[in-house]
């Protein structure tokens, strides 16, 4: 029996070498599965994690956020084929945090990406969150990592939908550029929420269309009443028309220009130990969280003390807590 | 100095005792300053629950969801209107988990509602809850508990933005209302991201618009392709023009016989448990979370091996744990 264990041990070890090898070497096949086991908190992920480790803290992640409809994934396909043009590799990752679904379903109506999807120098991936046990602060790292050990020059993180999810996926980007566009009625409505104070770069994309000077205007008040202090990046707009190509050149450049400033200011490395940070604490969390659940008995039978009034949360939470140890 | 420190934990205590006074009462005041406790995560909440949870466990919660622009506002503002009619008390909470302002910020712009400003049988608030430490499954359920004790009949829970705070909103509600319109190219989209299962009643607003039947077909079809089985509830469509109050009752009719259906299955009954288990687990992880921050500086040391490449994300989490006990 022992001698049979190790075996398999031995031989998963060895699929776990193979696994690494396929992602240092960028073979898609590989990465994709690397990236599924970090979607579904696989039990080997520590292990690969520590192997892929020493690969890791050369890629550039970008965020590209913004309200639907305002032509993410248009631009996201014309700076992949900016940054081609300019002989990088580059990774593309999809994070929607609320579906349940993953690997494709997302991609499959994007057209666009389609143009790249037969380079060998370009990887595209949707990921799905939902149900992950550390949640996106832990699954977006885990997946950048692999795209980073993989040789990807640059990472653009897609997110999809509005909100706090938004937020956490900024906090992982290098550089975040916040997407606007007119005639969305909740364009600047939705930047309010939270996602203005994050946009290092500001992009106006359809800026063909009616109600671009406006929409410039106002952003540009909104950049100015900001809390950015004299001497910090004061964030551009760069306006776009993506689906022509149009100012997209300058945005690499206007990427290229913040990572300098990044880098010189020492802001990049502030960035990336926050990253760090994030990733730490979620792993931690999650672990509790998993030892929570597993005196379940415990939880149900206290909440339902709590559903009745019987007893209030807090002390039940003390209560878990104390039965954890 | 004991003396001194037993009047103020007294003082303290009376006006905590005044506040759960002016709750009872239903008095805005009150109600409005245990909110912005809830938000903020004041010390004093333990014991401020503690007093209220023998009043709690009366409101009805029906959360309303759906994408920016398809009108939550109009209906949340109508549904108040025939909820007065009927002779209820009517709570109203807006969260907006991404934004760090609160307290009104959002409903200033919200016209209709003025109209039920004056009305003492209704309180509408707003509530920000980024950077709270348990998050939106703890925020919420408290405010909730507040809006209860303060004798609401129904509080109508309307989420801002769109992605999984909305799935998190919605588990919190006894009822949840997924709104939709036609002309908003991302309707369905939206809806499939995550939130088509969580609808108890599908809301197709601007029903007098072009595009409106297609919309019912196309919903019909998602929910008829959809996980239920026979015996549970099946998600009925209402359709509305809100801003013209047509479709509203019938709206109200049909949370009634949901309500009736969910309190003779006991579904009911085990989504309140399901409720109080977030929360009692949010609080307990809440509470994990302000510990491992206690001890910051071994978090920032691990955050910086990992990020230079030292150590794997896994093994400094592992540390942390060991560290913290």
């Amino acid at each position: 029996m022992a001698s049979t264990e190790q075996q398999a041990a031995g031989s998963e070890r060895a699929d776990l070498d193979e696994l690494v090898q396929g992602v240092r070497a960028g073979r898609p096949r590989s990465i994709g599965r690397v990236i599924s086991m970090v979607e579904n908190g696989a039990a080997e992920l520590p292990a690969l994690t520590a192997l892929l480790a020493a690969d890791t803290g050369q890629s550039y992640v970008v965020g590209i956020t913004g309200a639907p409809g305002v032509g993410k994934s248009t631009t996201t396909a014309a700076l992949v084929a900016a940054l081609r043009d300019s002989g990088q590799r580059v990774g593309v990752l999809a994070v929607d945090p609320s579906s349940p679904f993953s690997g494709g379903a997302l991609l499959g109506d994007r057209v666009r990406m389609q143009h790249h999807a037969l380079d060998p120098s370009v990887y595209i991936r949707s990921m799905a969150t939902r149900g992950h046990l550390g949640g996106l602060s832990v699954a977006a790292p885990a997946a950048l990592r692999v795209f980073d050990a993989a040789g990807f020059d640059t990472v653009l993180v897609e997110t999809v939908g509005v909100g706090q999810s938004e937020v956490e996926v900024a906090a992982l980007a290098d550089a975040t550029l916040v997407l606007v566009a007119p005639g969305m009625g909740d364009g600047i409505q939705a930047a309010k929420a939270g996602i203005l104070e994050i946009g290092d770069i500001f992009v106006v994309n359809k800026s063909d269309r009616d109600g671009a000077q406006p929409l410039i205007r106002e952003l540009r008040n909104m950049i100015a009443l900001g809390t950015r202090g004299p001497g910090e990046w004061q964030p551009p707009i760069v306006t776009t028309v993506a689906n022509e190509n149009r100012g997209i050149d300058e945005l690499r450049q206007t990427i290229d220009t913040f990572r300098a400033a990044q880098q010189a200011s020492g802001e990049h490395r502030r960035r990336r130990l926050g990253r760090a940070r994030q990733e730490v604490e979620g792993l931690a969390l999650g672990q509790l969280r998993a030892e929570l659940r597993l005196s379940r008995s415990g939880l149900d039978e206290l909440a339902d003390r709590v559903r009745a009034g019987e007893l209030d949360p807090y002390a039940a939470a003390a209560q878990l807590l104390a039965r954890h140890g």
